[in-house]
């Protein structure tokens, strides 16, 4: 049966015509959802539910015409309704989507895990679809390697499949453009102490006019980052994921962009000092990163990492080697890469999109302090691990518990306001009397 | 005043036939509230406002029913309306909230602080019932007896009182039971670093159905966790308080349970899929806890610790022995023992809590990631400890700075790529030529 | 034109008498908004919206009224509307504004960075008026003057310019009071490591029943800290910012003023139960925050800190010594002050804020837990320092290895449990075989 064959006209009224051209170019089978309703409607109601009051149900799009019909696969749960599936029909947004940060992922695919002993052969869905060399994600990062298969779902796929999944952020069966709408289901993902933007963007005067105003007056997630309904979320970008700015050319065609969103409430010459205002956050927050980098690497190129990278387990895409950029991991390291982890990973990204998300607490008091806190550490550590090996002058030990050593303590205490004058003097008395000698 | 002749049969009209009956059975006393309006409008309004618009002053269950009449105890604050007071009309839910982890607390109670010195009386509250010894809490945790009367309140009581208080979620005055179906309303005990359930929920796919999906598709705290309104909070379980598996008789029986409420809205082998994968997540983050543990024990059996456990405050339940299970503390210990607390009632419980309310967040970032952290930390600490008193061979002090180690380290910062080739020739000379060599 | 002739009677009719009175008395050039309109409309119509749906487009109180006339100076950003501005109708928010914490700010001011090397002359913005040396902010903490200027503004002004701007709780263009009046607007300010109010409140019961219960019902931020729409947010504050208590006499009238407010739903007795054990917690909270002080200022009298002050970049305001009250650092600093930092800046905060908001997580988890390790780890890292100096005695080599040792800690491993009775006969045994003795 066919598009035109299954709606009686009627119900086709008020469709937008793409939505109708879709259907009769691609002459998709509207297989009626009436051979699932009667046990589904048993076995998952919430589904059925939420189905029926989808849009999806009005112009009779229904169960096998997104699942299939072999039933034994799906309850498997390896026929998957990935974006070609609702790609078929809404192209404009898949190919928003695909050529967006969302479709990218982060890197192209070059670290596959066969060859790594004992992994198990689900991590090959990580990439690929089940049973084909063909890739469906192009997700690559080192922590992704490392993870089991079951953490490897639930805690890096769940969000990473936005690359494969429009339900994601659309949600399974409905359809309703309120969740997609609702900046809580970018939260998700978005959110956390790697890259806290929901929390950010919640607490920003932006949120609380989102929350409080007359409607439409403060914008969401949404407002900024899909304009107009658009799909690609990296409009009006100019860092990289990572936190690095752009080349000169794409940074000035995505400020332009993100100026040009701002003009609906802002002026141009405000929306871009608050911007230029954010650049300089981004490039003082950097160079904190880069003195702890370097202190790192010296510590290296000394062997005074504990453990260094030859005495724990390889880095699964790059072996031995000192491991400091994206691909940094969490785990079979040393104490001071760790720190250094939090310190670019979390503290550093916080920083710099709490600056642009207009977030006062994120930038300063989670971001800013932390990173120079993180630095405190990392310096004290490192002082550690080069002392570890050549120890300090120990303070010769008689002077130290002596007479002069005492009298020198009580001055410092004194000259600080920890003592008052005459407990000083108390004090002072019975240490000289103590020694021996005459206060 | 009975209950037959204190309403006019015109306002009965409606009320369910058990709340009759429970009126008529127990010959409840109708105290009139008239007796206290007068004065509680002006002394406390609020309170009189919410019991104004409540079920109670509907049927004219008045202040005194709760209270009692005994001005001078209830001033005090010692006429508490414990769950004895509702139970006597709301019998099903009494008997479920006490069969379920809220009504049993953690623990059957065997550690009276009665014999520690310098403990305020008032401790003995957290237990007992005021002047008498009987028990009217069972909650049992080393944390809770080492605290302040003040702090044994303010901190503790406020939670654990669920045991003995309905008012806990119901709030005090008022019956409405959209406070009590609210998630927020678990918020206030379910959150924060040991388990922050409510943030889980709230940024789950589930939580934001909940909050932007047409009403009634997205679950709730109180979808899964009390079904069709059950008392019973422990239903489909499979975890201890403290994160292990339950045994496998209960287990199976409490996973069927979840796995019923799991179908509302996905298929059976999608829940029990999921659910699985979840039990994974746990069972590799316990392998992680457990490899901290044995490091911690290993410290101890040498004498390591510093403090060890003989150097310090006894632990109040367990004397002088190394404590790391659930009565372990974070206070007067060790900072080895310090973070792994942390590791273990904070990390493990965001990473396997944060799998089972599928937020990839809370499962990887806060909870795995800091998982495999807390566990290099630890390791480092624990050599710092080692070496403490058995320093590591130190590196021959003139060949550390002399001309071969420092060309060593020029070509590892080379092979790093932390140096250009023309740079490293150029510093490479540099040292050469300063040490009266011809570069 | 002036106000008289500016508006038709028919325009004025049901407007408060004193808003009236106000433009009368002042004259006030109402310059209609019809000359920047036709422009803005275009270039800013997101502002144009909000002020369309204002109080003040109402009233006719246009563009210039505020922003003045002189476009150029606009552009630039430097023709603030603060509070002066708004003042000028709305004397008596201004009064009471000016008398509280929020117009206080922190600090007279008295470290004036003009003398500083490498500073910005931006930073002068911190706290005068642009080209002259009148002062506009009174806040004055170290931390703010160590900041770079884009820091300055993004991370410190955004919240302290409440001093100046009223624009900080009510938006920029809006007058709806539902947006001065959502806790939300306090979050951006108040939350995050230094002091989360608005998240102690939200997940508060106060904040549970202000979401969920019957209108009216919940207290939000400024039921209790702007009674009677009051914009003294000081009321009933009997702490400091810093968390100290104040002189008896002021802390006396101020809790007074509390338990006023909290009699809408409370009674007396009770109001002054809670927050007396709230002032205990203060206490003891306070205590350990003075352990930790005293190691830490013993260290510097012996010259363990590493790095001393001497010995890194000076404080802006106190050069060489050692600062460890309200303009205490968090960078340039050592590893133990910065430990102490978050113990007293945020855990300290987290701990007393949280007893006094009725939140238990906060009060417990977030704050006294925190506290308490806090001060395990402040102690382990002054015992390392002291050991820098002065190693422990270290264990005989051989011994430590030798036979005895290895029973010595089997035995250990058996008396915790870690080993099974038959296991600890085979290690033994083997021990012993390993040395050569028969087992």
């Amino acid at each position: 049966m066919r598009f035109s064959e299954a709606l009686p006209r009627s119900l086709l009224r008020g469709l937008p015509p793409f939505i109708m051209a879709c259907f009769a170019a691609l002459a998709i089978p509207v297989v009626g959802a009436e051979d699932c309703l009667p046990c589904h409607r048993q076995k998952t109601p919430g589904a059925v539910r939420q189905w029926e009051l989808s849009a999806h149900a009005r112009v009779k799009v229904g169960c096998a015409t997104c699942h299939g019909s072999d039933h034994a696969r799906i309850e498997k749960g390896e026929a998957r309704v990935d974006l070609k599936v609702c790609g078929a029909c809404h192209k404009r947004a898949l190919g928003e989507h695909q050529a967006s940060r969302h479709g990218m992922a982060l890197h192209t695919g070059w670290g596959c895990v066969r060859n790594l002993p004992g992994r198990n052969a689900k991590e090959c869905q990580f990439c690929h679809e089940d049973g084909t060399g063909l890739p469906t994600s192009t997700v690559q990062c080192a922590r992704f390697l490392k993870q089991s298969a079951a953490m490897g779902q639930v805690g890096c796929n769940a969000c990473h499949q936005v690359e494969a999944s429009c339900a994601t952020c659309h949600s399974n069966h409905g359809t309703d453009l309120k969740i997609a709408r609702d900046p809580n289901v970018c939260a998700t993902c978005h959110m956390g102490p790697d890259h806290p933007q929901w929390e950010m963007w919640q607490t920003s005067r932006h949120g609380t006019l989102s929350t409080s105003a007359p409607s439409g007056t403060g914008p969401t997630c949404q407002t900024c980052h899909m304009p107009r309904g658009s799909h690609d979320v990296s409009a009006g970008l100019t860092l990289t994921s990572g936190g690095e700015r752009l080349p000169d050319a794409p940074r000035t065609a995505r400020r332009a962009e993100m100026v040009q969103i701002c003009l609906a409430c802002h002026s141009t010459a405000f929306a871009k000092r608050e911007l230029e205002r954010d650049d300089a956050v981004q490039q003082e927050s950097m160079a904190l990163v880069k003195e702890a980098e370097a202190i790192i690497g010296d510590l290296f190129d000394h062997g005074l990492l504990d453990p260094m990278p030859g005495e724990r387990p390889p880095h699964p895409l790059r072996g031995r080697a000192l491991v400091l950029d994206a691909q940094m991991l969490y785990e079979d390291t040393s104490h001071i890469e760790r720190l250094f982890f939090k310190m670019k990973k979390y503290d550093f990204a916080k920083t710099i999109k709490g600056a642009f998300h207009q977030n006062p607490a994120y930038t300063h008091w989670y971001g800013n302090a932390e990173l120079k806190m993180d630095l405190v550490d990392i310096k004290a550590e490192a002082q550690r691990l080069r002392e570890r090996k050549r120890p300090p002058q120990a303070a010769a030990a008689p002077a130290a518990e002596g007479i002069e050593a005492r009298l020198r303590a009580l001055k410092a205490k004194l000259d600080r306001g920890g003592i008052t004058p005459e407990a000083y003097r108390r004090e002072k008395a019975a240490v000289l009397e103590g020694g021996g000698f005459q206060p």
